[in-house]
């Protein structure tokens, strides 16, 4: 059960709500967020919702039998918008391109990524700062040197950053370089570092983890949300099973079945969905038509010499042909009468 | 390696070139199809091509390194062309559109959907005559009966039939019936019928195994060509994962992966690929635009009443603009440079 | 439902019987078997079973609500024992041990594997001679006339075959060759050749697909018998998952579930569980721990110069000390209050 | 490569060994744990390993080629030992019983299974105080005052601590009440928390992650012994597969396949590898047969009450019969010749 709770609701009007919900056998959980303050009832006994809706302090009440909630489209309906401001956002209805490198670099590299994405009319870049690394041995990355020089370029620019977090005492530090916290697919459960993020008023983008479900990409949405933050990208990048063809299976599947789920925006990542350069474009044209409301894909001035995932980066003439594609594939989709 | 021969190879020569062949320490299997001979070597040796490639009687050789060998791309670059007759093909270049119900039900079924089909002028028509069930108890298809009754009504529609072999001794008794023999995902290696079904010179299309990887599949319509039929398609119908928020795991990465392996052309069929019907359309779309040559899709006047499938069976209205979008989305597509 | 006919049904009594049940909205499958004649009831209304119950020629009546019915061990608790003749019989409460090459390869190789035996007091051999091999071009075993010669040796030898059939058509020419008709991985779905083992008086050991549940492993049995033959052993053999640092991953979670759902014995077979020879006694034993009825391992003289699959084959030193161990640890076992 | 450095290496000799090896075109890192000092060399190029190996303050030098090093048994063949103090250690060549709640839950559940402890000569207790949920709004554990009371309890009884540490600010709070620290099956991944317990001179077990390969265990013990800390041990605990009549597959596979590539010890926790009360005694016995140094299972003297994981635990009476019989087959095992 979801209670959403009305913005002048009289003092001490929420206790009395609780020890109510309480009464009929639900624990409650107090939300507050930028935009909204709730009451989540959890419980299982069957009550007449008239009991409580009428009253006062109550704007709306909502059951939703889902192990997720509030991210779930059962009590908002209307599809959420992330505003990263300066008139960017992703969101239902629009298609948001995110390029950039896999690993910042450097300086040189940071500038022409951005000159490629002025030339194309991009202004989301993600890139990596903090690597994680299968092996302790690999680069792991500038650190914030390298996120406090990316983040200088990048707002001269108007150019909005992308970029991981991989724990929960970088989020203090990263806060004011950062326009979207990128959840990395190891990290998907890290239910410590979602607690975190839920405390801070920046968008995060949940990357779906490397054999995660659909159910708990929801759910580990849910934490971030019910911790107090609303700014939610889910992302499909591709899961683990037996076919070794390909990088990882992308499973677009995911798409259509999160948004009919959720109320967030829902990108897809081609690059490591399929770990093969040559076949990126027609992946993320292929997430496109499957309804994806944005793409995140890897590009690089010289791939071949890239520090990492140089075999799924795109050059910069592969990467302004597939912005137009999926402008232009993009515009028909939206001619059509899809879900 | 690859030994095409020339048509008009000289009496006896075939015999010395596989002696000479056995020679370098090859054994040979000979191959004869519908469009050429072959002798494919399977050996290990280093040796040096030219000592064979000047002999008489032969019109190429090739290196092909690969479990599969004829199906593959090395030596024959150009796309393979299925043609069905009266003009209907799949092929590379185009976009095939196959629909019709899981189960063949009743001349009433039957009738109802090649209206439909004629409405939107589809030519290629899918349906079970002999159905693989999990449960012994369950409905198994109306057999030879059905498959006459439905050639009958078919032919004189102009329309073609897509149906699926499950065994050996079906093969003759359906062949006069049958425009493309289909192997289900079950059966993808039961080699048996696959070598059976290379003695036969009808169009086959072969399902991806329920846990198939790529390599399988080239290697079962290695099967169907070594036996002497090249009239092969592919099809990607979803792999079991982990993920059960859907039927199968739609693997769209095997789209692009098969066309840059193999000169056969590929299909897609969205239905099995995710098992639920809200979404089938966005899957076909998002086949389309990985680079499939073809969609196959189940339709049916009145899917909730289908005896099998129906979760994931479109109705008329949907399948008629389903078929609308898939062709103007591939018209875009062809004005793409992609791979 | 399961309705278990009396041997002295009066004549006319069954189909009385099956129109009862019609009536109550039940389709009904005649089966009859080696040791008893059923009717299976297929429907979903609730009705009272004391009104069929009470009728004349019936011995009992089940409810049986999973999808397999006649494997179940809701209707029947008592194990089933598999007698094979000569007091060689796979059950409950006894370890069998099947040995022997994967592919028979010639008469020395036989009588070599068979003197083997014999010195362990083995009594059950298996090999194959007709072969499922992923490539057209690999080697597909001796057939007949290798399972004739097979056959004449262990038979002087008091040694039961079990060898893998792979069609229809093989079954016949190979029935009285053989003790234990083998499913492969493969053809585990293979509807037709279920069916077709159904109506032959001969065990048929049945190995789960490749990705096959459990579910469906007990389905394809319930083909068999529904089919008339209750000659039925279920066999564990690993399953396809992303783990590609063993052949397959062996399942053995799936011993004692399977044991809990039907009275049909289980066994294991490490060598194609685990693929690797020096591993195989540990996942053999492992095995026995686990529930299973018997254990079903390769073995061959020189393992090193095995036509096929032999880097998980033992030599006949490391299967005698295997043998041995397996009796020991099962003598264990058996003072042990396991379920 | 790895170099181990000799104690008393000179004084500034360090330094002139990581420019030599520099000069071989290899980066170094450096490594100080518990027991040892290392270079660790990573790098292709071939060269003479008699140029280094003579140098003064080296003990021995080791090519390993695989992704991780340190735990490879490659450079360290002899089997490492996890001593906790006071004779209890977790080692090869003995069988470790860890065993308790899910949850901790209460001082009266603490004391309770304490007492089961005792009688049944168990020395190592596990249980959890901060709980990874996929759910926000589920129990969370007792926290660091449930650690600490529990804590009082074992100490005074002598019994070690074995629990889960969440992320990288709770291993100091952590530090006093904590015989092992478990890396959860989510964490595996988690690099900067395994980089952080390289730091601390505790023993830390580390669990597969949910679909993670026997490579990236192998790998994620590497972060923590290249940050220092040897006293690791690897956890089979099941992965994530299509299979869904258990909770997750228990891959005992991997047992085999970990000690012989690692030298570190390996343990099997059945109660998530089957989830399935009844069958846990099996899967654990199974994995003692599989090579296992050690067993982790929950038990709770009232499973059905359990705040979590009831249904996966056992109680005292099975508990009390498990560890005999784990003690017997382990016995058995001993007298056994396997690798």
């Amino acid at each position: 059960m979801i209670i959403q709770l009305k913005q002048d609701i009289p003092s001490g009007q929420k206790e009395t709500l609780i020890e109510k919900v309480n009464g009929l056998g639900y624990t409650v959980t107090e939300v507050k967020t930028q935009v909204g303050a709730y009451l989540i009832g959890i419980g299982k006994k069957a009550f007449d919702i008239r009991k409580i809706g009428a009253l006062d302090g109550i704007q709306d009440i909502h059951i939703v039998s889902d192990e997720y909630k509030l991210v779930s489209k059962k009590w908002k309906v209307k599809p959420t918008s992330i505003d990263l401001g300066d008139g960017i956002a992703i969101k239902d209805g629009d298609m948001a391109i995110i390029t950039g490198p896999c690993s910042i670099e450097s300086e040189e590299q940071i500038v022409k990524v951005i000159e490629h994405m002025k030339e194309n009319n991009l202004s989301m870049m993600r890139g990596g700062v903090f690597k994680p690394r299968s092996s302790p041995y690999a680069f792991r990355g500038l650190g914030m040197e390298g996120l406090k020089l990316w983040h200088r370029l990048a707002k001269e620019a108007g150019i909005k950053i992308v970029t991981e977090v991989m724990q929960v005492s970088q989020i203090e530090q990263m806060y004011d370089y950062v326009d979207v916290f990128q959840v990395g697919a190891r990290n998907t459960q890290n239910f410590n570092l979602l607690d975190e993020l839920g405390k801070v008023d920046k968008a995060v983008l949940i990357k779906r983890g490397i054999s995660g479900t659909i159910e708990e990409l929801l759910q580990s949405a849910e934490y971030v949300f019910s911790g107090g933050n609303e700014k939610l990208i889910l992302c499909e990048r591709g899961i683990r099973t037996y076919e070794k063809a390909s990088r990882n299976t992308l499973d677009l599947n995911a798409v259509p079945i999160l948004k009919s789920k959720s109320h967030l925006p829902v990108v897809v990542d081609p690059s490591h969905g399929i770990g093969i350069r040559e076949f990126v474009p027609q992946m993320a044209l292929a997430g496109v038509m499957a309804g994806a409301d944005g793409i995140i894909y890897e590009s690089h001035e010289n791939p071949d010499k890239a520090y990492s995932d140089g075999q799924q980066t795109l050059n910069f003439a592969q990467s302004s042909l597939l912005a137009d594609q999926i402008r232009k594939i993009f515009a028909m989709r939206k001619t059509f009468d899809l879900l």
